[in-house]
This record gives structure tokens, C-alpha cells and sequence, in this order.
């Protein structure tokens, strides 16, 4: 019932495989390898770390004399190239990844090392969660996530499509990208984002309490992401510095725009020709830029029709509610709650798509449910 | 079943309620009133949104003859002074409020025409949708949210009283505030993360596609709200000026701190000392920030136990997994679904009080549910 079961199906990928470094990525990597039946072993730096990897199940400790044909790298981003280019000597016939999010001074520190190119393929999966370490690894941590494939030019065909067998294996979908254009895309969608949402959390610390009472969901969103943890980010940003500082400084750009309309509309005058315009321009901006965020399903954006339910804030209300969808048969696209400061109310925003909307209104109203139009 | 139904209890509003301007915020107090009976006028410029209003249940046609005792005016946040100046003179013996979300250049423009302000009440409902208009109205739209009510400092007693029922019997919680702490307080908690939204969601629509299939749960949280009415928040955004160009501008500062020290983590070298303080330094900042930021049920924020569950994405999953939840008898406190792009399972996070958690986890796993720990 939950997700892909073993030995539905064989794995591409041919063991043994190491797995250096057994934090969260390490350790879900292990757990979906051993789903097939693949020996995995782990090593970290961190005796505690490696024996709760193997605990959680994710392989057995490595032995010095493992010859294992593909080596994992799921260290931090800042010794990541350092690690890759010892296991490159350490196992001269093994095909060595990485899974740190910054590929070009991975890539540029292995090669500058004199190490062998041809065997070393750089990876992203994009998948992560807000706690880290083994405890917290999942053999589905990397369903349906987009996984990133880097070719170094020097790379061997055979390296790559390990890798590439590797990901779909975990469930993953592939994708290849050089460096460069994988480093400029995820300062754009995520280191970006991130400090971002830092930048604005970090205004609350000295606010009010009171207004912080005002906060709500718009509020809660954006900041979600701001309780990341400080250490990672920290190296991931310094690792990716210049493409991040390229995005950043593009935004300051837009934000010094947005504040000297903001001087300009200051006072009891009308605001100055251009002022409004300027602030709408801004708005209209991200409208347009939202709206290329894919959705659930990766891809083109599609936009589904949405159905708000009101539900009490009451046990077992929620999953009424979805019981009686799931009875029309109609999917789930998404769902969004939304709450309701301490009151009992809420309104459920369930997604599907658009062919299924009228059918879902239908069907929970004849269920005595309020549907909001 | 569903929320308060008509007829439980007595309303402490007495009508007749003139309702000035009738799109979402005006359509729901007017449908919030007729829940009670109370007798509701409404008025708008547009005769299409009026008539639509009227249709979906939130009062009848205003007529010239009407004597309210209470007008809530809910037109755009540019033009609601001088519809509040208008109200408050045609009905000399009538309580004026207003729901715009920026209060200090309303009451000061108020103020300025020689208006009565003993009988003027400021308002803001902390509501919306990110539907508008009439028809996306819900009687329910301010239940369990906060409402901000402003003494003028001139403003008589009985008046205030008057708009803190309005907001009790709409389900609202009262809030008293002055002008210019409301101000900056939507500035900080409102404005500022609409603003920020809006500019990360910019820098979205030059990016190459590639870019945009490494988007995460991360990005569409940050950007959702940059999705908003580029009208309505220009207005918003030029009536508070004064106070969003100061966190505005508190933001860019910080901002500079973070480019200065990409600048210098720029480079092939190890990073000058500091810079990598910086950057964690920046992140821990929001960490703080963000732990601020109040759950569900307003007031401090309260830490709820997170229960992590798989879920395949086929129809029915979801309603299984919390039809389950509710015979626990657990209360959901929050729930967020990871999105798995283009593949089949995702993960429910269910929060609930700290209390409930290995209990929930227990039946959960007993009703082979896969619980992540």
C-alpha cells in the first residue's frame, strides 16, 4: 500500500556500493539500495552516525577491504571534493558520485586535484527534509525528485548511466545539466528562496509581540523555510557564492526600485507620476514568476481547479472530509489548510483537476458539506 | 457540522448595517450579518458587484431612505477616507467604520476633512482570500481571526463597543490598537513578506525551464502570495509607505551584509575570516525570527509534535490516512503534504500536541502505516 515494495522489481544499480557519509542523503541512499537486496556499505567520520545508519538499516559498516563498484559521497558541500578525490584513489576501479547541492567548485577542487575524471560523476538529488541525520533518512526520500546529473566532459558513458541507474533506482527522475547551469539554477530557485526567507524572518526578532499576533498564513510561508539549519546553508552558500551573489544583487536591484517609489509616495501628497506604476510593476513581476512554478507533478505548471470546504476544527472532521472524497474517486492534487487563528473553523483548498471540480462540488454538497464558491 | 450555525445565539449588533462597498471583505461581513437576520444594506459603484452580492445571500439593495446605526465602509484602501467622510455626514446618528488594512493615513485624512470622529471606528480584519470579489464571499471569512479595532483617541466609547460586537459576532477576536503600531505591524508581519514574495517570484521569469524542474516545496511556499492583486496591494503599499520603506530599507541593510560577504567568499580561495560568521550569522538570525512566528491558534507559538507518514498519491490515500487519524481521536493541529513531482508517493506531516504523538504513532503503525521517525 505504501510506495514502491521490495523485490516488486530489480535494481540497475550493481553493489557493492560505499556510502561515505551518513547524515540524512547517505543513510536514505543505503535504505532504498537495501530495498533490492544491495550491499551497502557505510562510513562517516562520526562512529555514532555510521552504527545509527546501519541501525535505521540503511548497510552494514564498511570493511577496509570492500571493493565496491559505485562510491556514494553525502557529505556537507565544504569537504565533499576532498572526500570524492580520496575514495577516486582509494577504489581505482569504482565509479565515484557526490550528492552535494553545489556542483562547479566540487567539480573544479576534484579536477584541480589531478584526480581521475573519467570515473567521477557529480549529483544532485533535490530532495531534502526540515530534520537531518540518519535517524531522519527515508528509502522514499528521493521519489519522484528531480536528481541531477553533471557529465565533467571527461566523464565515461558507463559512469554516468550508474548514476543515472542509481537515481531511477531510488526513484528519482534524472536529469542532466552541467555545472554551471545547475549552480545558476539553484541560486535562483533555492539559495535565493532561502536567504531570502532568512532576510525577512529575521525582522521579526525585535518586533512587537502584538504584531506578531497579526501574523497569518502569507506570514507563515514565507518564513517556513528560514528555520533551516545555519551550519549546511552556510556552505552551501559559500560554495555557490558567486552565482548566489549574481541572483542577489539582481533582487536589490528590483528592491532599490521599489524603495524610491516608496520615498516618493511618502507623505500627504498624491504620489508623484510613475510612483504607482512602479509598485504595480512590481506585483505584476511576481504574478508572472509565480506562475512558471511548477506544480505537484514537476513540469509545465498546470493549473487545477480549486474546491474550499469549510471543516471544524474537530477530531476526525479533516479526514470526514476526505473520506468523502475519496468516495467520488476524484485525486488530490493538493490541499491547503487554512487555519483559523484560535477559532474553530477552517477551509480546506483541495486541488484536483479541473474536469473533477464540478463532479467534487456536487458530490460533497450532497454529503452536507459546505462547499465556498 | 459545519462552523456556527444561524440561529445558536444572539448577535450584539443591532441593525440596520449599511455595508459601503461589497467585494470580498463587504459580501462577507454582509453574509456574516444575515446569518443572525440582522438587516443589511449594501451599496457599491459598480452595479454588477452590488447585484452579485445581493445574489450570494449578504443583504438587500441599500435605498436613500435607509437609517443605520452602523456603516462598514469596505471599498479599496485610496479611496476609503473620503467614503468614510461621506458616510459619517449622510447619516449624522450612524457609527462608521472601515476595514482597509492601513489605518494612519485613513484616520488622518478622516481627520483633516473635519469629519465627526467621536462616531469613527478604524478597522482592519487580519482576512482574505486569495480569490476576490462578491462571489468568493464567505460568512465564515473572519472566524478565529484577528481583528484590529483603532480608537481615534476622539472616538466615543459606546462607538468602539459598537464595532468590537460587529467583530465578535462575525467570529473575529478583537484586537485594540492604535494606528501607527497597526501600521508598522502589518508593515513587519504583512507588507514586508508581500513585498519580498513578489521580488524572489521576479527573478522567476527569466530563468531558463531547466531552472524551474529544480523547484521544491521551499520556492512555492516563499513565492505563493506573489500570486496577489498587484492593484489592491499597490494601494496598500502607497497608503503605508512610510512604514514598509523603513523595513524596506532595514531589510537591504542586512541584504548588503549578505552580498559584502558573497563577495568575498567569492574565489577559488578559503573565505576571508568572518565572512562565513556572516552568512551563519544571517541564518540564525532568521532562525529566531521565525520560532516568533505564531501557530494556528495565534498568541505565542506553541511547538506540536510532528507524526511523518507515506502516502501513495492515488485516490482515497489521504482520506485513509486521516480517517485513521480521527478514530486515534487525535486533533490535527496542522498538516502539510510533501509533494513528490512526478511520481507516486508523498509524505503527510500531521502535527498535533506533543502529548499525542507516540499514541498517534502507535495506532498508526498498528493500522500498517508507514510512520517516518
Amino acid at each position: 500500500m505504501i510506495g514502491p515494495q521490495p523485490g516488486d522489481e530489480h535494481a540497475a544499480t550493481c553493489g557493492p556500493v560505499r556510502v561515505v557519509g551518513t547524515g540524512l542523503l547517505g543513510a536514505s541512499v543505503g535504505l532504498g539500495l537495501r530495498r533490492f537486496g544491495i550491499d551497502v556499505g557505510l562510513a562517516d567520520p562520526s562512529p555514532t552516525a555510521v552504527a545509527l545508519a546501519r541501525d535505521v538499516g540503511a548497510g552494514r559498516l564498511a570493511c577496509d577491504d570492500d571493493e565496491p563498484t559505485l562510491v556514494v559521497v553525502a557529505a556537507p558541500p565544504d569537504v565533499t571534493a576532498g572526500v570524492v578525490v580520496a575514495e577516486l584513489a582509494a577504489h581505482p576501479s569504482a565509479i565515484v558520485t557526490d550528492v552535494a547541492s553545489v556542483k562547479g567548485t566540487v567539480l573544479a577542487d576534484v579536477r584541480a586535484a589531478g584526480a581521475d575524471l573519467t570515473r567521477y560523476v557529480g549529483s544532485h538529488p533535490m530532495a531534502g527534509r526540515e530534520r537531518s541525520g540518519p535517524a531522519a533518512a527515508l528509502p522514499d526520500l528521493f521519489a519522484g525528485r528531480p536528481w541531477v546529473i553533471v557529465n565533467s566532459g571527461a566523464t565515461r558513458p558507463e559512469a554516468v548511466l550508474a548514476v543515472r541507474n542509481l537515481a531511477v533506482d531510488l526513484g528519482a527522475v534524472p536529469l542532466a545539466m552541467d555545472a554551471t547551469t545547475h549552480d545558476h539554477a539553484v541560486a535562483t530557485v533555492s539559495h535565493l528562496p532561502q536567504l531570502v526567507a532568512s532576510l525577512v524572518a529575521a525582522r521579526l526578532r525585535d518586533a512587537p509581540p502584538q504584531a506578531l499576533e497579526l501574523a497569518g498564513q502569507g506570514l507563515r510561508d514565507v518564513t517556513r523555510i528560514a528555520a533551516s539549519d545555519p551550519q549546511l546553508w552556510t556552505a552551501i552558500f559559500a560554495a555557490n557564492a558567486a552565482a548566489v551573489r549574481t541572483e542577489l544583487a539582481a533582487l536589490r536591484g528590483d528592491l532599490d526600485v521599489v524603495l524610491a517609489a516608496l520615498g516618493a509616495a511618502t507623505g500627504p501628497a498624491t504620489p508623484a507620476d510613475g510612483v504607482l506604476a512602479t509598485l504595480a510593476r512590481t506585483m505584476a513581476a511576481g504574478n508572472d514568476g509565480v506562475a512558471r512554478v511548477p506544480g505537484k507533478h514537476g513540469g509545465v505548471s498546470r493549473t487545477y481547479a480549486q474546491v474550499s470546504v469549510l471543516v471544524p476544527d474537530t477530531p476526525g472532521s479533516l479526514a470526514a472530509l476526505l473520506a468523502a472524497i475519496g468516495e467520488t474517486g476524484v485525486n488530490l492534487e493538493d490541499l491547503v489548510i487554512e487555519h483559523a487563528a484560535g477559532r474553530l473553523a477552517g477551509i480546506a483548498h483541495v486541488s484536483v483537476v479541473p474536469e473533477a471540480a464540478a463532479h467534487l462540488e456536487t458530490e460533497l454538497t450532497a454529503r452536507s458539506w459546505t462547499v465556498v464558491r
